[in-house]
């Protein structure tokens, strides 16, 4: 489910960024240890698939809220785009349609785009692979749009249940999509990067043979719980 | 879907709310009105329905962001009623569980709030309707819930799409469910009322046999786009 | 699912209708009946439900394939209508938008339809009840609609995974929505006749305490197919 | 969703059944209340819905287990009901086919039968209702079936994702339907009126205007969780 | 969502095909091009996937409406295969049952047939993916079937949405199936060459950095709209 | 569709477990000829899916009943993996969180454990395909779950509609997930061979064109029942 926040045809061009190592940081750590990161908050509904197995991303994004059935403003965002940064689209009503195809990847490489978040549809999947440009979506589906209302760009919108503000930091891969906001990055980088760490080690014990009931501490609070072997 | 926007464990005390004749308007005009004032944002997912037919709502949220089957911050979210407030609930995770029954009804309403609305399940339905409390739920669902970890209280959520600031304007009917914002929320009021003014009189010149196509002028606009009658 | 099977911006003003005699018993017979008489084929998908229980109704199609989230051709298949027909609308890729609310239906009612089914969503749910207006629809969601696409009227439509042709006849009640087609209309009707007189004995026998198992003399054929009581 | 357990082609003629009282009793308290005293076990998923608001029904489960559009094994299973039974179908493949109308129903009621339980769909829902035949299923659809395929009757089935064997108690409302073991019904059910008599009292606390907060003695355990008050 | 047009026993076996030239025309562009240059009609519904990634066909339609969970009908439709041929298989009421597995699809291939289109379930995925053989379904499942009941061969019927008919061209690759009216494929393929020839123009100025704004002339249209840059 | 059927906090340490060379044997039919094999019963959801292509699996099930959201209970179960066992787990109410990671399979390799069935999510699914780790999930969601609510170990389940109990065998690969009790392994494995070596003849006579209608005898049973050729 997604849904405007903010009215319609307003263009916002000045949008802050995160800092570029930060977002290729949060990228290094995966969807899972940035979720985790950040107080398990900003992750995308399960519905949003990458197109391709082994999709990684992490960008600034550039918002769009469009209406059903309609990309528009898709042309419009492309012109907002800075090196680095992706779209991320959200419809004001659900829908499936394939907003999105190989010439408007074209057009976003050219500019400096690097992929698409899409709580709609996405077509052409077999050239988007092919130029091994990055796509998440609710659907794959041939259904063209049209070109008739306006909506907006760079505007807050909610994509897939999470709320996304222009410049936001997008963190995808094959565990799905998670959004890090702009002035939060810097500082859950810093908390992934200590997790990853502790996890190193964790690992290590594991692959050992120890147990997570033991590393963890586990059996005297499950045993004050009341749990039972029999 | 749902989801936090904020972190957890967190009671936001003191937040403010829309001044109670607004509310009261914003009520009476309707969902589908006040949508359509607002410029066609807020709605939640047509999934939310109300468990009783003819069910209406207007109130001040007091916004719950809850784990998946616990509903321990709904006991700590009654605290922070005022009178003529209501319950929005959205889990971190989607979730159908029963959170939410006549017992807590019973406590709403000794407290003052008088309705939830809840991204997941409710039960005790048969009561809550002889109680004539209204809910909008994702589901009626029997199951359960734990009290064992905490979420936060008046801190911004997505519930079913749709961004909640604690003290935002909720509007509810048999049509679903609106957010308006708080601040916006007598600007919204002012347009829903002249909208309403305007359909009244539409309406008397469709119930004469007048025809849309006239009313609004669409004749020519239709044959220049290209529409044929064969 | 809903699909358009001709193209778009086309209106065919003449169609023909089945006999008023023969839709009204039809609608007598109910869809279960109708559906069975017709050697069960016609029927909408199970989610299309009627916004109040009871509403019954059988009339001729005007169709309409629609653009997503566009209600234009709405206003233009109203002027089509003739006294006791309904409208039936498919989106061309799937919708739940409130394409159709109560001013459309007191402008439909002033030219002579009665009635709505829609794979897609309706609002005003609230004033159609109360106008005892029957819509049977996908969803009921207040999002709105523009009016910028050109669609089709009275061409064949795919609604809810059953084809319509513009003059075929619509049988809806609690059951769901069935489609017979308009040069079957008449001996549809015998059989479904028929099938009702049968059906009264049937009710006696089973009534009295008779089991199906005698009455459709099963016995014998379950013991060959090789049934065990233990 | 549904499945069988044990293989086709079997019925089942003796059955034990728990005792009357006991399974009134447990109508009595309502499934929300029976699951809870069961140590929520044993609910179907929340998709099995009503035909009519305000339904109830406590019965001794009749199952079957049926082919996808195949409702043979109804007639088979009528045979076997006692007064006070119910049926309880399983489809062996997901289903939404009307596997019962009113016809069923008449003969049924004949034969001591009480409602149907059934992870598929039902039609005649208007006769149903004027019958007072209660219902619990996964949808309305008019879609006939056949009678070629044997399916089984009173072995173990999966139904709407719950276990349920001949004879297992069969507790159903508006909040759903939920499975006893009919082994366990008596014990359930003085755990269920030790459940309600404790409500009682907590019911007049809340609507006096105690907390939960202070009734349930949460307030420590908040703060030693982290809790924080702002 | 699909369905029957037509009765039941019923096999035809004298079908008109296209123009191979034209088929393979078709496949040579692709489902996007297709479903574009006839007007964005016929498009299949998205669940309708690939069992595997790169999988494309074009191929003439032979069509099967088949019972729920019984596969008879794929026996007797594969003695009417011609040599470049296809089955559609839509069931009468929704089902995901593996109706087809590898000894089908040596079956086909030894027949001529070159790959299925079902709107319902496939197993033997490994299997059929070593063979090449391509198949765009509803579900993967491995729940068998019973040969029962009669369906009909070359009949029209709705599957996943859209009318086919039989002899009519099937366009399928990873964006999903497309639906060709067999009467129209030659000028719809004319239409999508020159569709492909403008957008390799278009694709050369999008990849040098031209906006599409500029291509397609928008800007004043935008402004026109009241769309609004700050 | 999942459920628990046992109370809560309970772990049974000593379990049967089928004989080893069995449970190979099954492996290598496969899920489609196995579910054949024992009658088309315990059969998983379709939506129950591998995380990478071409996995397969054969083991014996330690089960987990889980709370939603919480994924203690995994700890407890891999101490109880034996060599050569899997987990199955199935969430006492509807969930998609990822229980489980790269971590966790790290430790069940360690003690031997081979897979994972999970009517939940899994996240981490880019190092579990490194790992060559297989699952079959409901849903890959990167959210996170706490460990504060007991669940139970080796206690009977209902996971995405099949019934488990400790110690049966597990059949997985691309298409589903099979179960096989435990006490009739042998027998199934006993006929899933001889259907095995059946379908190669059949194999063998459909490539070289024969039909399937003459190879099963199909014509004059098919003119018995009505269908015409025309």
């Amino acid at each position: 489910m997604a849904g405007a926040v903010a009215g319609s045809g307003i263009v916002v061009r000045n949008i802050e960024r995160a800092d570029r190592d930060v977002i290729a940081g949060l990228g290094a750590c995966g969807v899972a240890t940035v979720h985790e990161a950040q107080g398990r908050k900003g992750l995308m509904a399960s519905y949003m698939r990458p197109i391709f197995a082994g999709a990684r991303l992490a960008a600034s994004a550039v918002t769009i809220s469009a209406p059903p059935g309609d990309n528009w403003m898709v042309h419009v965002a492309i012109e907002q785009l800075k090196d680095g940064d992706i779209l991320v689209l959200a419809p004001t009503s659900p829908c499936e349609d394939g907003y999105f195809g190989d010439l408007l990847a074209t057009s976003m490489r050219a500019r400096g785009g690097n992929g698409l978040i899409i709580d709609a549809g996405v077509r052409d999947v077999r050239d988007l692979t092919e130029m091994n440009f990055p796509v998440w979506s609710k659907a794959v589906f041939a259904q063209g749009t049209v070109k008739e209302t306006l909506g907006s760009v760079n505007v807050p919108i909610v994509c897939a249940g999470a709320l996304v503000n222009p410049g936001d930091v997008i963190v995808a891969d094959d565990d799905g999509v998670c959004v890090v906001a702009r002035e939060e990055a810097a500082a859950v980088l810093e908390k992934a990067r200590a997790r990853e760490a502790a996890e190193e080690d964790k690992r290590k014990r594991l692959a050992a043979g120890e147990l997570g009931l033991d590393i963890y501490d586990m059996r005297q609070r499950l045993a004050d719980k009341g749990l039972k072997y029999v």
